[in-house]
């Protein structure tokens, strides 16, 4: 189940990798590459972290074809995607939500400290969309907009929390995926954003 | 005979860093530490990602003396290097055959899929160069321009299908890198390019 | 007494870290991971470059809460560090060498060739300050600017020979501390930095 979720989210990430290669005219090989980077990317750097070899996606050749063909098919839908704009939120808010638990599950068998486990979360979540602005040269976004990482942090307290009370892994997900879709939805309708550390001061350090 | 061609290879690799640290006026110091990234980053990024430790060059210092000590030489020589346009594309070229080539085969020795191992050869020729352009801030632009990334790709797929069909590893080679060679002539004489993905719209995904 | 100092040196790399983050006009998440970079990347970068896994932060929580805190405390008090200009460049300088040994010694326990150990003092000294730049996207400054990346190569140096002709930790630390520290405040107070490597020539390689 959390595996289908995260097929979809993966490919729904790699179409975003791809629009933002777009907008930095790459060929049809960076959009591949871009594409990838953006929806494995976070499971890869929590795999280098965590010292936990092989990396994920080498032993699923499925998700290198899923993601590299979802870039590819972004370039030929780009035009009828801008009318999905909702339904990709939505997408993009669920492989929110499952990269941070599927990356607190990985730190946790491995049998890391609770605040790593809650990082290798967040990273999983966040990192692709780093490596993706990274490649097409600006600030990352997550570090600058909207309620975003900031909700794959609090997803991930909730999921461990809740499992360390005892809960059940189903009743864990579900409460997980809910508050992590009504945070960001919530985020997106009303412009919730974190405060803005904005500091003019020429270097000096 | 493979050995010799990866030493020219990553010195010329180095000098072309240290050419792009000098349109970002690096100091010496940033100059070496480029060329050594342009030179040996991708083959570091392929390790790390397989899991292959100890990463290559630490077991191989005269990696280290030669990346670097191209890199610094460039700094002297880089007005006649000018004159030797020709010659760097040729030995460009080289490298990146040796390189795709080369990492096909650490990925084929740990018992990797196949298409980790196309991706792993792909990872090596291209990623020094994508290393070199996030240093220097700008957009990689393997990403963006001429058929460079798609003949690692074809050259992996040639130098996999051979190896599979039984032919010897010295004809293997020989049909790698000539059609390597081939293609990226081709490539800088006629301009030939992939197409690019461009797509205007502002963020909204 | 080398880790009281570490400690000390990671909290000013990570408020370095939040000031370049607060220039860029981040939120209080992204200055949070762009602290923890500065002041914990160079750290990582050694360790999976060497294969030392588990990566050193993710066995200290400690340093995790210190760097984030660390950042997000600079938020509050940016106007007052104005005024500690000179402290923090003190701070710097003296978690430079800290890093560099450090660094040195992660290497020389694994046993990797002299150049090797070099390189990994040299990684943890000035690779915190390169993710941050690339996470603000800019040019590393560490690669352009003042003796720096240089401090840390002859601290380095001078570290690794005095261990090698049998002179006490003690006094080795005293020494590279003392010599560290001298240069960075000469090369600070006279504006003293390597000569620089301006290539205009459009690309051609």
């Amino acid at each position: 189940m959390l595996i289908s979720i995260y097929m979809v989210a993966i490919t729904a990430e790699a179409m975003s990798g791809a629009l933002a290669a777009g907008r930095r005219n790459m060929d049809f090989f960076g959009v591949a590459v871009v594409a990838f980077l953006t929806a494995l990317g976070g499971g890869t750097v929590r795999d280098i972290l965590l010292g936990n070899f092989p990396v994920n996606w080498t032993q699923h050749p499925t998700y290198i074809y899923l993601t590299v063909t979802g870039g590819l098919i972004t370039i030929v839908i780009a035009r009828v995607m801008r009318h999905l704009h909702q339904l990709f939120l939505v997408l993009d808010a669920i492989g929110l939500v499952a990269f941070t638990v599927i990356g607190c599950n990985v730190a946790l068998n491995l049998g890391y400290d609770t605040i790593v486990i809650v990082m290798a979360g967040i990273t999983t979540g966040i990192f692709g969309g780093i490596l993706r602005d990274i490649m097409c040269n600006r600030t990352p976004q997550v570090l600058r907009h909207e309620l975003y990482a900031s909700v794959s942090l609090i997803v991930a307290l909730l999921y461990l929390t809740l499992l360390e009370q005892g809960v059940g892994e189903d009743i864990t997900l579900l409460a997980a995926f809910s508050l992590g879709l009504l945070l960001r939805m919530v985020a997106i309708r009303w412009n919730v954003s974190l405060p803005v550390f904005s500091y003019s001061q020429e270097r000096w350090d």
